[in-house]
């Protein structure tokens, strides 16, 4: 950690500074130069209140030289992290699909979409059991019934099956789960992360609508830390002052996060854009910039689907849609899994 | 709920519409103009997905005429919820204040703290216990060793207490808190609110980072929804490009919020900013701006505290603060309670 | 335009209301609901002022049914705009590549480098010789000198030219230029819009920084209306809370700007990163999404780049990513021009 | 200049790098810790291309010690500018009042409101002449009409004149006019601010909506560095997510920026919400978090308003708005001016 100290500094003042960081089991290191004084803390710096010493008085200002991140840090773990879930892998040369529509509404709805998708090309299964709305008064999911649905299409199809949870209450309903999703609302849910952090799941962790790359890598931290490295992240879209979308897709995010960490990134380009005709153009691009995967809503009636059937597409684009991208793939180095 | 139709709409389209609302259970009503046909939907329109509907071929654009709260909307209930927890309300012609450390960190500590800004002017005492950090490697709080020294500094006092809860698991450990804050992470925890919603506690509702007025008061509406009409709101900062400040304070959305809603709105300065210095300047625009109350962090040792150091004031300069928002108070119709 | 008029209206204001519309030269068509009334203006309501209509005390909210632009509209030009410049066609089925330096320093290295990108298969040359820099202590371009120097490479090459324009008093200086940017500080810079509108030159506008797709197809408007209907959009990313990138590149505004403009639309994935090494995803994520082309910073030696280096790829990179785009272009039906 | 140096690094880039900072004039320090090498740039970095540093492969990250602004800056000029224009002051302990309306319409109206707001307590005349407009078909303002006007209302009542500059090429017609106004939009239209910083003229500059606090103060320094000390900075709202209000007006920036530099900051309640149900709220905050001023639209006739009549108050309405500052203003050490 770095402190530029004011030049007007008084003595004393700069003396107790210094005692106090010692004090925190710091040392330091002191560059004056003419007009700038640098103070360097060195060691373990992770537990120093960064806006506290900012707000000091003779301090000008202060920068983390280190990531507060470090299980989830590239920089300690240079290799891709490969997630196996059931017979798939997620992570490194492979690109993963995962499909299915956006809630589970019944045995034949979700196993017909299942096969379809599975035809299709896609190597998990998605579906809502529980399911967060801004509104009270919206369709909350087929909660704890729509889990053994999705278990039964598991069954007939062998795909892996990802779904969301929206509380740690709800952790054993969710052990013949294989990847948990955390939703967007959710990706500082302390409590949440830390539950899930003592399984040892495959989390597939959705960026904040409003959160940055470092709260992102932070959320997945606090699942890593507690004992649980198999975290896939998923950028969904975050919020920006344009709303002719429903959110701004920030694919530039991709390959900057795909710097900072060994974890895989895939991106959720229904969600982002709540609209079903940009799932094709979104999933290209997404290919293109070098994402591990997608999450793509598919629902064989739109129209009559529970929720946001606004942003789903059909089993038969969905089809299409996977041989555009197989052409992509080879581009980036990445084949389908 | 207004669609707009495409002017180049086949029949069989439009048929096709009509016959799908009415399924929904709704009315049409067919305005046809000359470049411009309009379909009011009339009836219970707050199940109808308005982004399905929007998506639809033959459909321009779609808007709702009614806002999708209504417990919380000031339309069906026009005069100011006034809530009372421990001696003290909060909403109507009072002006609230709640102070006190960010942390709970020792007995000695609050107790003092919770001396000083009573005979100083505060109304509500606050201290956190469960603390929502960025890091799973920062200080969390004294967690459920906390509670019970907020509970010494109330019977000392006679302070009600506000302090935040992270997890529904936790609710028991609350029966005695007087005001249960919900932190602006956990503003769309859904089944945290849904929780909360059956107690008859007062909770303050802070707004997430990026959450629109609408989502915030949709918040309020799933507490409200099962049966808990005590909900405080709490503006506290939202997240935008400037990062000079940690967060962008939104004073415009006060008057605003209250006009929509008839529930209490008061206003985080701390937070918002964290920086100690901001709190005077932004502590008088909030009521000058016709807010409820503040929540003001308070700390007898700032250097020392726990967390958030950068943002609390001493107890002298709250008593100064103090002083100075009663000079503002009358102009906006309202006295410290 | 629709009004949605208070429940709780009195008569009296309501007929006044209706008399100040019928005085702007509408007609009113009244649609009175059980709980709501509504108000539709039929006529050119392009002059009206909605903020106003908005704010009158019985109106609940006012919606306009038609976009404020009519020139720039796909509704009353469905084909797609397809402008030549030189020997070059953009939009349509071209995809278009715009590359070259950041700014002009030399006649060697605009040469240079342009037969380099044009070998590499760019279509145009691009270079700044006005520079809008934050800082007045920055390099602030060769400004009138730097014409020449990209003319001479022009007529060595055979490429057609786009630079920047930062005031209409430069106008007479550009006039054997090809394309003229205005760069994003610059979209609503009004009185430059309505003097290059009076020009036939291809104008190139790219998007502000915090400027929503309608305000973007406005100021296209304003140089159609002055009539010049040669106008290029260029997406640039737009600013967000997320600071690790310079912008957010907003790539799902591509496929959505093409729905209601019949106008190219290009993408600079230099400038919306500000990293050379984002240059290759986000160009093929660009290609991906359907955009009508790129204009991509190049530069034979980054380092020593008078400005914007870190952004520029050099020609060795250019030439493989124009390889991995002709892979791309054929799923989205265009062929590099 | 403070460079982290990756920890990988080979000598030979080191030594590079090295060569390169001195070959831009800049002596080096370096100070080398366990983890981390930071290397410190002593001399003039006003001219480094932070950008370009940062994108070298051995850098990992850079940050600027001193502020990129000089003329602006507070550090180089502890005392608060002081501006006179006309009989008034604007600075310091002065709080200025700045009324009238959005558009000048007429000699009558004009000097009719003049009088309404300089009996009520108002310092200077606003009102626009050219106006800046999203839509070209909108009303454009009386243009060089409304200037003669506006100086027949300074006639007949000794008020300073605030009137907007949209180009360089009207600076002539503005010779007499007291305090020349750059709009949000033309904030960083660089060669406009080159030309405003030639003349002697107090420069009201407004905050462009999606500009950070710095890129401002450079504007500011745009102005100064070619020999104009007399600007006024102009805060007016920025662009967010939250559409409810037409901007969220930005007051926690008004303390910070009095921190950064020396230059008067006054506040547009009007633009910032589009409200005039918003003004008096936001004025109050608005003294209460110590700005030095208000400027406020008023107009006798809102609903006939030509432009923005929506966020206009009337002149009663003004004038009691007034009396309630006078109350606030002693609490921040000010007097109305």
């Amino acid at each position: 950690m770095i402190l530029i100290i004011k030049k007007d500094r008084q003595q004393k003042q700069f003396d107790n500074l210094v005692d106090f960081v010692k004090g925190l089991g710091l040392n330091v290191h002191l560059s004056e130069g003419e007009n700038t004084t640098i103070l360097g803390l060195v060691g373990d710096t992770s537990k120093v209140d960064i806006d506290l010493i900012g707000s000091l008085e003779i301090v000008e200002s202060v920068k983390r030289v280190s990531e507060p991140y470090k299980k989830a840090s590239r920089k300690f773990h240079p290799a891709d992290t490969v997630i196996t879930a059931g017979s798939h892998k997620i992570g490194g040369k492979n690109f993963t699909i995962i499909a299915g529509p956006c809630s589970v509404e019944s045995e034949k709805q979700i196993i017909s979409i299942a096969k379809s998708v599975k035809s299709a090309g896609a190597g998990f299964l998605r579906g809502g059991a529980f399911k967060p709305r801004t509104s009270p008064y919206a369709f909350q999911g087929m909660r704890e019934d729509g889990l053994p649905l999705l278990l039964k299409a598991k069954k007939e199809t062998g795909m892996p099956i990802v779904t969301e949870i929206m509380s740690a209450a709800h952790l054993d309903l969710f052990k013949d789960i294989d990847v948990i999703q955390v939703g967007a609302r959710n990706m500082q849910n302390f409590e949440l992360l830390k539950e899930l952090g003592k399984t040892d799941k495959p989390i597939l962790l959705k960026r904040g609508l409003a959160n940055t790359i470092e709260e992102w890598l932070m959320s997945a931290e606090y699942i890593m830390a507690e004992g649980n490295p198999n975290v896939i992240l998923c950028e969904r879209g975050i919020r920006t002052f344009e709303h002719y979308t429903r959110n701004t897709l920030d694919l530039s995010a991709i390959p900057l996060v795909k710097e900072l960490t060994h974890l895989p990134v895939i991106v959720d380009p229904s969600h982002a854009s709540g609209l079903s005709r940009l799932v094709h153009p979104l999933s290209m691009a997404s290919a293109g910039v070098g994402s591990d995967g997608l999450i793509i809503e598919v629902h064989n009636d739109p129209k009559n689907a529970k929720c946001d059937g606004a942003q789903c597409i059909t089993p038969d684009s969905f089809e299409i849609l996977v041989k555009k991208l197989d052409v992509i793939l080879p581009l980036v180095s990445k084949s389908r899994n």
